[in-house]
């Protein structure tokens, strides 16, 4: 019998050997949009085109092959897991499922931080979804390895805000100058709160259209208020349409109100048909974090603007972006 | 920051570049056994037969490398399932398994077109399950990649139908000339509705062994009985056993009688046992699509003729030859 | 149409061909930790221990490359699935994970064999979690390919015992002299029984402490006994903290007592804190199967001493060694 030793403590993937300049997200996590200067928005993005040149090209690609992503979903997301498994696996990289937290001894009565230091062992990254505010955070102290933030409750969802404004970039062809109008529930959408954030790195203009009370947290108005954002807030869709280069729809749900006459007096000013596109440019896209129930009509689908279909596919450019970055491989 | 432009729009499978005669089922649907005639059934079988020689030799290959199915169940079907995720794998390919949409927020309220509209973003083929009659043909209607229909509700299940004729094929040889008999629920077993249509493309005889109650439903029986296939109905399987050239076993369940009396009175008449056996022909098999539950006694598996597993492996095969087929690479 | 045969009988692959003492555990299924010789766990050892090397140098390499598991959980055990998944993975090969069966109409009514041999005509190996003591030898009964037992119920979990054992080597790196001591649940945590016996394979000395209602079972310390292992059972850690090389802790759970103030009175004697650390070795390792809900106190994790996350690494080792052995492959 040979002699062993304890483990080889591998060094922490968040101190890279070779130039830093040439892999700027190796080993960090992806927590909040916060995180993001322009100049890393634009690196991921080239990235993300890079990425989506070749799946438009060779489908797959091996950049990732033996990496292995635990994909760690405490409450289910199909969508959101679904693009990460599917961003692993055209990077030639293997997944580990784990969608059944709930049900799982490991949740019961185990800690976020146990947990993640165990599935740190088999994974060499982890996507995790969490319905608390701040898990991906709490994640983050304690893994050797990279953790991704899917979704932590009312917090934030950094990958999808990426892949929106990804989404804008690819389709409109430049971010400075465009007016992005954003309508529907605009208070309790995580989606808006952290597009908002990212879109005010840029020269854009803002537009909130929402019932009374669902406006546009003040919070967020003030803070890219500070930042000279133009904002204006409406009620109805109709002043800014023809002035915008994006739109951005969201459900108003009928649970937010406490006077059920008031959001059936509503909500028809927040669904978008095939008549309300005619006021709308010619190169404007409509778009949407989906799923959507009823907030845009189907017929609006063979619009060459409708944007929702192809916003996830940018998703998973983006993904396959963020997975290579943090792992060294882009 | 490079200048970007709307994705590019790929050429639909359904138009495949090349000569159709080598791909024939290149980006297209598998909804319905009726959708294939017998030359059909030959190159299907033939593929099939070529990947079984193929994974007898070298268990998997690399022939899908790089290309995602996306495994869509929305009721859980653990068989059917896992011979999807085994098919795939052994061709090299990935798999997104999604068994858990009856949870996710995908499906509440989202509408099968847009799930499936996300998830050929993710993927190269959509393997759907789905309890209502139809939803395969729906989700064909609006998807661009290839959808297969891995079973909706009480419609069709035609991999299912496929195999099974795939094992009687491998299994005897020829199909002219053979003397099918189906045994048990034969009313509301899609099963075996959907091989009776198959086999009627070939020169077979069909005998249908049921309780009264469980018959052969006259729309079948009359659609056979126009393509002029020899049809016979019992209620009995010892007048017709010693001419079967296969045995073909459903379940005979206790909840489709409403007295009881009557289904003590007849199930016994229904149940396979290794002195059922001692009248069949030496080379006669029996099939069933499990799971059983009783109607075939376990001491039959050890005789050769006891082909119910084997046709799982046969299921294999086909499911193989499919996604190879439909993936342009058959 | 070509003529078709039945299907090539395979090979049993518990009848390898070449040189059977090459590759010792080639198609053998593990059930139990008395199938274990200490020849070969010292052989167990030396293929998980190349196993750590080429994971430390390259991550993932092919060995299994084409090799199906179908990773078989009828409860819920992400830890447990997560590791073979990942064990898997990083030698190359595929997975099939099947964690719904509760759920699923393989479970309705259908008998554990004919599961089994359903799933082993899509797999190369059956890893199987199951409820009930002796499934896993029900189901390796059966089946024609190597199933690994991942827990029966309150029956064995070989893999964690051999993990176990593969972490005092590594750390230690010798067994023959050491003392372990066992604290917390001797009596219901089939961990530790399993554990206790392979130790018994060498010339060690046993100490358990545990709460007077959960001492380890007599039939175990009679066991233990005729092989001479010197063994002494308490009731506090103190007096046998300094002479440990190994303290496995376990939990000691609220519900097994009847009398809650018996529970109050000896729930802090069983709680591991950095002060306890002090008396202990200095280098003695913690253990524990984990997950740990207080058992361990968190301020003890950034001992060198703790070893319990690094005993999960060394468990992806051990797995990754078997997966490689039952395939022929090591």
């Amino acid at each position: 019998m040979a002699t062993f030793s304890p483990p080889f403590r591998r060094k922490s993937p968040y101190m890279p050997f070779g130039d830093q300049r040439n892999a700027p997200f190796y080993g960090r996590d992806i927590l909040s949009v916060k995180q993001f200067k322009r100049s890393d928005l634009e690196y991921i993005f080239g990235v993300a085109h890079e990425m989506r040149e070749m799946v438009e090209r060779v489908g797959s690609f091996d950049l990732l092959k033996g990496k292995i992503l635990a994909n760690l979903f405490y409450e289910p997301s199909t969508r959101t897991s679904s693009s990460f498994t599917s961003a692993m696996e055209r990077l030639g990289g293997s997944v580990i499922p784990i969608n059944e937290v709930r049900y799982s001894s490991v949740s019961k009565g185990e800690s976020l931080p146990d947990t993640i230091r165990t599935l740190e062992c088999y994974a060499d990254v982890i996507v995790l979804r969490h319905p608390e505010v701040g898990a991906s955070a709490l994640a983050a102290q304690y893994a050797r390895k990279p953790i991704i933030n899917a979704g932590d409750g009312v917090g934030e969802h950094p990958t999808q805000a990426l892949l929106d404004l990804f989404t804008i970039f690819s389709e409109l062809g430049q971010m400075d100058g465009i007016t992005v109008t954003m309508l529907g529930d605009l208070k309790y959408g995580r989606t808006v709160h952290s597009l908002a954030r990212l879109l005010s790195l840029y020269d854009v203009r803002l537009n909130y259209v929402s019932p009374d009370i669902l406006r546009m947290p003040p919070e967020i108005i003030q803070e890219l208020g500070d930042k000279s954002i133009p904002q204006a807030e409406f009620d109805a869709l109709e002043p800014v349409l023809p002035q915008s280069d994006v739109l951005y729809v969201t459900r108003v749900q009928k649970e937010r109100f406490e006077d059920q006459q008031v959001y059936e007096s509503v909500k028809g000013a927040f669904i978008i048909t095939p008549e309300t596109m005619h006021n709308a440019k010619e190169r404007m896209i409509v778009m949407h974090p989906l799923p959507r129930v009823g907030e845009i009509h189907m017929d609006v689908d063979a619009d060459p603007r409708a944007a929702y279909f192809r916003q996830m596919e940018y998703g998973l450019y983006v993904r396959m972006a963020l997975l290579a970055m943090v792992l060294g491989k882009a």
